[in-house]
């Protein structure tokens, strides 16, 4: 059996997730924290590769034993009060689930959702500076329609190459996009959620930065289906920062869905 | 004239708002910015001394030039948006209004509100730590009204030794509570709300602390009274981390009061 994570980090301090020699990453930093927690080598892997600043609210990750050792020593249930007492504060286990050896939080996932956090206003704020894009002017209701209309344009499944970082070598760039929209959240942050089977580098990025143009008279909302047409990357508008994103949730199939997922 | 500015902090990085030397403080970091906007020296003179860690939703201070200098160069409702191209993203300027030579941020204020922030979870949350203070387990209705009951007891003028920092050389401890409420607030966390003409060396972080006790069972809230009355340090709970301690607002007499606490 594996173990598979739901966690949650503040990107600000990581170089991203995936391990680097000499750097401070999430696998790094959990995969340190768990061989003490077990005491023995635990392998970990992660669902996607978030970048340097980049959030997660349920990034899924599986444990497993890199070579004696019984992964399952921690009951599920217990693993994310044992992990918060060898994890730094910018990481936490919000849950766990046994998950059989051949589920892979990866290829094993049917999608994932982000959101992508604006804060609007004439003054940038102190609290939020790493956790939201700053946007210099408040977004009326009126700009926040036309940048969910625009989102609506996502929907389905598209070759988005123009929605990936140029430079890519991904040959097939359709994706299914399954939810796509944008609100003012209860946060006051004006947020685009979106859903797909699978994302392209630095996808969610470039489609806030042209619903931004959207919101700028720069774009009408129709536009985005010549800009996903084109199939070229200069097509669409600016890359938005990393420290806007946050991975939201992993899509598995039930029941692992319904296990990870209902932790909150 | 002087400029009287309404401020937020991160409080963070800042060891305090007052100078020191060698030190990153909130007025040595705002007393060079503004210098610098400015093009002489310009002197900061604040409502308070916040501890280091302590955050402000509406710190006030002065401006006021120290030697030759128009302060009124930059009309108030210009400064804002002035101080965010020379003020590091931690700290914002959110309005301004000019008032007379005679008054002072300090002394010229009728009282200030405080906020405490506890984020009451089985795992603590990466995007709170240092912005509230961590309490283990969640805190149900019914101790939370048990800790406002507590709250209560806090209302009025009373002796508040019990509640100041040992070693404080205060000699006159009598404070008037105006407003003091448990609750929680719109954002998840349980809110200590506290106004009072005045405040004692870590009042707010010990009277939290103390609240905290009432939640785990160790006062009763009618207990408050009696440790007003002992008038000792001791008779009181542990003072609370200045992480999770916001200075909300600063109360002036009409009509500064309601120029710079209409600033959103």
């Amino acid at each position: 059996m594996k173990l598979l994570l739901k966690i949650a980090y503040d990107g600000a301090a990581f170089c991203g997730f995936q391990y680097q020699p000499g750097k401070r990453t999430v696998q790094g930093v959990l995969t340190d924290a768990f061989s003490s927690l077990y005491g023995f080598g635990v392998n970990v892997t992660g669902c996607s590769r978030t970048d340097s600043g980049v959030h997660a609210l349920g990034f899924c990750l599986t444990l497993s034993c890199r070579d004696d050792g019984n992964i399952m020593k921690i009951p599920a249930s217990k693993v994310a009060k044992a992990a918060a007492t060898v994890l730094p504060g910018d990481i936490a286990v919000l849950g766990a689930a046994e998950v059989p050896d051949d589920f892979h939080p990866r290829y094993s996932a049917l999608g994932k959702e982000y959101m992508y956090k604006i804060y609007d206003s004439e003054i940038p704020s102190p609290f939020l500076r790493g956790r939201a894009m700053y946007f210099p002017r408040r977004l009326g209701e009126e700009q926040i329609t036309l940048m969910n209309s625009a989102a609506g344009y996502f929907l389905g499944e598209h070759d988005f190459t123009s929605f990936m970082a140029s430079g890519s070598k991904i040959k097939d760039a359709r994706r299914r996009v399954l939810s796509s929209s944008v609100s003012r959240g209860e946060d006051g942050l004006v947020t685009f959620s979106v859903s797909a089977d699978g994302f392209l580098y630095n996808m969610v990025r470039i489609m806030t930065g042209t619903l931004l143009g959207v919101a700028a008279g720069r774009y009408k909302p129709s536009d985005i289906a010549e800009i996903i047409d084109a199939e070229n990357r200069a097509a669409a508008g600016e890359t938005a920062p990393p420290y806007g994103l946050y991975l939201k949730r992993v899509i598995y199939p039930v029941p692992t869905d319904e296990l990870i997922n209902n932790i909150e």
